[in-house]
């Protein structure tokens, strides 16, 4: 408004034929004149020339940036400790994640019950090699996440390495009474290392089963990491109906080298193992549930969506404190902004994404539901990194409608939009028509942190982790007001 | 071509029209037959189907990410430590990384001679606050690059803080004989933290020149860093003929709102600092230069560029030991996988880009590029983080020689090729046609470290940094075939 006017001025100055005559000249000047003061007067904010909320998405990057509160967040959730599901650490983050989102003033603070298994690692975690020829030589190990202990003396026998599930069907009967150590590493050939790990993880879930079926006595699976180094990264592992539940423990990466030379020298070595893990009864935990009420259609729902619990190694900063901090501060931003949304745009904090994915799943069947309508779940749970981009599921139709927007993240970095989605969370959502969605940072340093104890506030960058918070600010500020 | 005689074969097989007659069934089995010795003794290379250079830049990619060897460069060069211009550990990099160059075979291997300036930090650095009110708080400080030290008993006085030389200006005569602490912010709405850098610089650069016309007796200057922690950050200073030489010092960003918030207590204090930094008489330095030379147009080169010093705090890893890694190893991958580019591909470590640029000046204009062209010179000084693009300077017309190739580099994760380039070593090339490109990779991370104690060989990711220099050899290939 305020160039409009003023280049009415300048054109009725520049233009001759205002200077035609006396009362001509009157009249230019009174335009002029009244151009100027329309220049001066007219409201600033009306400058048709921007694209719609090109503006407003500078603020929130701005505010995002200056303030870096998901990391004060994240900060808060670490002091915490491990918030594995169903301990006393997961609880006191339910409480403490839900005060916030009350202190900070958002609508609707609940807590959704989900009845979650419970699993404690208990105070023993022993490796060791023992060899005639080498001698005895100390491997750093973990209990996988769901296994049972070992007995209560440990078991002491001979290792079969292995890289994949048939090379150890392969074996045969050479199987029956061993360890079986699953040794396949992640392919560190591949750009995306969440590809890597998906063909590795086979070995950590399944491990247990198939060293039951071959008749080992415990399964001894290599770290899914991408560094060599001596922290054991934990997981979830499942077990069979009708298959031995023997112990599955994790072998850092750098005790897995150790042990495949050793093994190459001394094939007859043994090794010793001793954990105390153990399977408890269920308990009631809980979703964490805030939003910012849509003002046009409060039951039209845009959800951001991260995971409360982590591995009890560490502190699960990047998983997914980092969601937790960006999912909170998202709203934080557009609420401390002023902007009222038309959809209803919800945090939710889920319980024991990591032990069976029991609060997505209860959140998706909640009697709650009925009443309202998701149209787009948006899930955090990648780590705290550079964001890079967002998957969309919907196919064509929903890429259609975002790709348009694509002007308003790549001055924050963003660099594309492509078909993809989901998450262990809001996949239970699908089924009822949701979209979903995911901000998908770089993958590069994900895997050095998962799942062990170096997952810690220190491995998350403020910076990094904010940019993550401004995107899921303004995407889910555009599909509330736009969908 | 297997593809093609395998599908004649299935062609034969099927087409019933082969299965007339009698004559016709013979000669349709010898086509089937000699289809498939065709289909399986033709070269396996012929596969008219993928794009040029595709299948080279995924060997390229998986080879530099299964041996991640830029790392194990910027471990050896980290080893020597700092490597600050004239330094005896500046001289100790140059034999290793000449070595290195000749032990993985690069043609040409020798060192040009560059007269680098010689400054020396000495070894007291003290700063503390003196307060009747606050007691004495020690502050970090540094001396920055070329700035004198104080007298030896050191100077003891009162503080003017401000955050522009604008401002400094305003204040007149009440800047007489004080320390002028320069405590502008890096703006952390940036979301390319080297505008941010841009922007602030000023007051390390010009800090102390200002302060002397002002009539201080110092310049005390915030680090250039968006983090605050209690590192001081070096780097460059430059004095003004006819203007006192004061001492530049810089303070860690968490002293410089220590001393903020006492100033404000306490507009009285007294500041005690100490330096006994020196500027010494200055000497022979080296560009290391190596080369894969060109199979058909050896006098035209493309350049791959780093810099070999560094500052003496720290090691050096990112602010250039990562570039020095991707240079070197762009080149090995390139002869390991036994390629043999058409024009020359070169790679230049240039000394001294911290301390005064004579490293790329030297290389331009010496007596030996006479004979050569440099087409396009790529520099690596950015740090070893994750590649986000190409800088391409050369106007449109380079821009569109290269984007043609993008379909090779998004694979790698690379997001764009956008007009820029450039870079302090191989800057002087350009006024002999040379077109300037730079890889750029995220900067969220880069001020954390650049020109401090924690630029050590542990900030730098061996996956991050590797991908630069798959994207480095990948980028001069391509160049150097088809400029």
């Amino acid at each position: 408004m305020r160039i409009f006017g003023f280049w009415t001025a300048l054109l009725c100055y520049n233009n001759p034929s205002f200077m035609a005559g006396k009362n001509i000249v009157s009249l230019s000047c009174s335009v002029i004149l009244l151009s100027f003061i329309w220049a001066a007067l007219a409201p600033a904010e009306a400058q048709p020339e921007r694209p719609p909320y090109l503006e407003l998405a500078e603020k929130i990057a701005r505010k995002g940036l200056e303030e870096g509160y998901a990391y004060t967040i994240v900060q808060k959730l670490t002091r915490i400790g491990g918030r594995l599901t169903a301990s006393p650490q997961a609880t006191a983050a339910v409480e403490l994640m839900s005060q916030e989102m009350q202190t900070l003033g958002f609508d609707k603070v609940h807590l959704e019950p989900t009845i979650v298994g419970r699993w404690v690692r208990g105070s023993v975690e022993e490796g060791r090699i023992i060899s005639t020829a080498l001698g005895s030589i100390p491997i750093s190990v973990c209990a996988l996440g769901g296994s049972e202990g070992t007995p209560e003396a440990g078991i002491s026998t001979q290792v079969l390495e292995v890289r994949s599930f048939e090379e150890l069907r392969k074996f045969g009967e050479k199987a029956r009474g061993k360890i079986i150590f699953f040794n396949r590493p992640m392919d560190p050939t591949h750009i995306d290392t969440f590809e890597a790990y998906g063909q590795a993880a086979d070995q950590r879930v399944s491990g247990a089963v198939e060293a039951g079926k071959a008749g080992g006595v415990a399964a001894l699976v290599r770290s899914l990491t991408l560094v060599e180094d001596d922290f054991p990264h934990t997981g979830l592992m499942r077990y069979e109906t009708g298959v031995a539940r023997l112990p599955a423990i994790s072998i850092s990466t750098k005790g897995a080298n150790v042990l495949s030379q050793a093994l190459e020298k001394d094939p007859e070595l043994v090794v010793f193992l001793k954990t105390s893990s153990e399977n408890l009864s269920p308990v009631t935990s809980y979703n964490v549930v805030g939003e910012i009420t849509g003002s046009e259609k409060p039951q039209e729902i845009i959800l951001l969506g991260a995971h409360l619990d982590s591995w009890d190694l560490g502190e699960g900063a990047h998983d997914d404190g980092a969601g937790c901090g960006q999912v909170i501060d998202a709203l934080r931003l557009i609420k401390q902004l002023g902007l009222r949304p038309k959809r209803t745009i919800r945090a939710v904090l889920f319980m024991d994404e990591e032990f069976g994915g029991t609060g997505g799943r209860d959140y998706a069947r909640s009697e709650l539901r009925k009443a309202e309508t998701h149209l787009v779940a948006i899930e955090s749970d990648r780590g705290g990194f550079l964001p890079l981009g967002f998957d969309i599921g919907g196919g064509d139709a929903m890429l259609n409608k975002v790709r348009p927007w694509e002007y308003l993240f790549k001055p924050l970095g963003l660099c594309w939009i492509r078909p993809g989605g989901g998450g262990v969370d809001i996949g239970p959502l699908a089924a009822s028509g949701t979209i979903l969605t995911g901000l998908v940072p770089d993958s590069q340093r994900y895997y050095d942190f998962h799942h062990c104890s170096r997952d810690v506030l220190e491995a998350v960058h403020p910076r990094e982790l904010e940019l993550g918070a401004v995107d899921l600010a303004i995407f889910s500020l555009v599909l509330a007001d736009n969908f």
